[in-house]
Parts: structure tokens; C-alpha cells; sequence
């Protein structure tokens, strides 16, 4: 379990920005606009590779570390994003998992004895 | 503060993706790229948005709803992303702002009686 | 008016690739997530930049040069998606200003004598 | 070959936003942002498509339309940045290819007689 908390990594990185009087930057436009190029970043990493290949990346440290801090840029601007308009991102994800778990029904197993499996 | 945690989102998303045979679309790859397709439409909604236009985009109920709907995808692909990598996004973010904190010093103040006021 | 012609330019990638036997990468899909990371690293000379700024990007030699850089990337990614699926960019653009234009007709102007300039 | 050519298109979308008061919104930074929003519908229809399933794409109607489609929307919105920023699209990929040619030179082939083949 991590040891590191979304609001506590929000306060550092207001306080970031504000030390360096970075907040001028930051409109909402301005840092979804970055959360995408940041996420883009991390694609890029991934756009020639096969899908198998894509599921070793960690494997070699550079391109494992190079992961790991796109992931951090993506998650920062997000943060970012999420404190300047108020929004809880966490809580924005458990009620998105709750609706799609109605628009998205669980298919129905195989009836016993009516199923491929009794063929 | 949120009454959600990470893990405890990731482990509802991976139950949502297996109990539908999803995982075999979750590459690495596939969801990066899925990650980047919804911070796009996060943009989307700001795409032609004046800077103060974008300030005020949770002041109208649609609209609010829309954006903390596409920080929900964001998120949970960012989060599938890291959970097939065994990445810790929470620990990658705190140790990209240990970094930046190096890489980008403080500006330091003037000192007093020597900046421009005094002039 | 330009001296070079679409179908040329296809051409001279094609060959590109093919002298370099990269067209093993070059499927569809990754073809469309290459050229949605080269726009986004055109999207990122602006990202901090307010709409007045951005207007002036080609006053700078070094950032102009950058922009026609990343607008040649965006381009050839997007002439060899079209080419690996057959697809005539200049034609489906044509189709889509016939279809715009039914579908966002142009305000009428007010009648003479009728409209808020006589008040 | 095509029909069409860029500078008539870049005409009709310059008509085409003017008649509806639209360049006000067309900063070179909102164009560069809605091009890779584009980009990135694009990217949609593929994202969790094997290789191979994304080779077979134009095989169904309704998506070759759709495929079509948003590569119409990218050149619209490419062109009309270029138009703005006064770029001629065609010429900057020219010359990047020709840098490329010198930046990623051919790899020679093995001298006859003296090949992996020959072992």
C-alpha cells in the first residue's frame, strides 16, 4: 500500500506552483491541455511497440523510469486540474464505477447442464 | 477530504474489467492510449473556451457533470495503466516533486533595501 | 501556391519507409496514435501561452521553425495512414465541407428596415 | 489522383468559418488543440483493435465512413492553423523529408559474397 495521499500531493503541488508564481498558468484550459500532452507523452513511449512487447516495458530500468514519470507528469496536471476546479477525483471515479456497473451488466453465466461447457 | 482510496478504486476497476473478460484488451499500450483518447475529450470541452471562459465551466450543472465524468476516465485508465505495470502512481508523483523541486530552485527574493521598490 | 502536390509527398514517404523496412510499424492503428502524438507535440509550444502569444509564434525564428516542424509530422503521419488505407484526404475533406454546410447553414442576415440596426 | 487541392480547400474553410463568425475562436493556439482533439477521435476507432483488426478497418461501411470522416476533421483543422500562421503544409513536409533523409540514412546492404547469407 502506498504510503502517499492525493490531497497531500495536491497541497505540495499548489504550494509548488505558487513558490514560482506558476498559478498565472494554470486556467482549467491550460492544464487539461497539458494532462493530454503529458499523456500523450506517455504513448509515445508505447506507439511502435507490439502489444507484447508493450507488456515489458518495465523490464528494462530506463524505459521503466521514463513510465513511471510520465505517469507522475499525467497524475500531476490531473491534481492540478481537479484542485483549480474543485472537483474530488476520487469520488468522481467511484460514482463513474457505480453507473457503469448498471450500463455495463455482468453477461449472464451458462445455465448448469444447458451451457458449451456440457456439450 | 475523500472517503476513497487508490487501492481500493483499482481493485473495483480490475474486479469491473475481469467480470466483463475485458483484461485482454488492457495492454499497457491499449490503455495508454485509451488514457490519452479521454484526456482528449476532457480538452474538448474547453477546446474553445476563452481563459475565463474556462474558470467558470462547473457554474452550469451539464457541464460540471461532463468534466468530473472525463476526470473519471482519466483516472481509471491511468489507474488499470498502472495496476497491469505494477506501477505506484501516488510514490511516482512524490518522487517527480522531490526532483522538480531540485531541477526548478525557488527564485530567491530581493533583498530588502536593493529590489526595484526602492529604487 | 505550393509547388508540391499530395500524391508526391505520399510517394516520398512510402519510399522512405520502404528503404528503411518500417512498415512492419507502420499498421493502421499505429499509424493514427503517431500522428495524434505529433499533434500533441505541436499542441505543447502553445500550452502556456495566451491566445494573444500564440498569435505571434511565428515572429521567433527558432519557434516558427519548431511549428513547421511539428506540422510536417502531423502531415506525414496522417498521408500514410491514408495511404496504407486507401483513403484520398483532399476528397473526404471536400465531402465533409458539402456535408458542414447543410449542416450549419449560415445565419441569415436581418432584413432591411427590419433588423437592429434601424432601431 | 485527386480532384482537389489544398489552397481551394484552405479557401473554402476560410469562407466557410467567416460566413458563420467563427475566427474568432480560430487563435493558432484553439486550432492546434482542436487538431489533436481530432487526432485523437481518430485514434478512438482503433484503441482496442488487435493489428491486424485494425489492417481490416475499411472492410465495413459504417466505419470506413467514420474513418474517413475524422481524417477529414484533422486536415480541416490542420489547414486551417496553417492558414492562420501563414505554414504552407505542403513545403514544410517537403523539407522535413529531406532532412530526414539525412538524419536516418539507408542502411547499406551486405557487399555480395560477404553476407549473413553466405555463412
Amino acid at each position: 500500500m502506498t504510503e502517499f495521499d492525493v490531497e497531500g500531493l495536491q497541497r505540495r503541488l499548489a504550494v509548488f506552483a505558487a513558490a514560482r508564481n506558476w498559478e498565472q498558468y494554470h486556467t482549467p484550459k491550460n492544464l487539461a491541455v497539458a494532462l493530454s500532452v503529458e499523456a500523450s507523452e506517455l504513448v509515445e513511449i508505447f506507439q511502435w511497440l507490439t502489444p507484447e512487447q508493450s507488456a515489458r516495458v518495465m523490464e528494462t530500468a530506463e524505459t521503466a523510469h521514463r513510465v513511471a514519470d510520465e505517469v507522475a507528469d499525467v497524475l500531476a496536471y490531473l491534481l492540478q486540474f481537479c484542485e483549480v476546479l474543485g472537483i474530488d477525483p476520487l469520488a468522481a471515479l467511484a460514482a463513474k464505477i457505480d453507473r457503469n456497473e448498471v450500463r455495463f451488466p455482468v453477461p449472464e453465466p451458462p445455465e448448469p447442464g444447458n451451457g458449451h461447457s456440457s456439450e
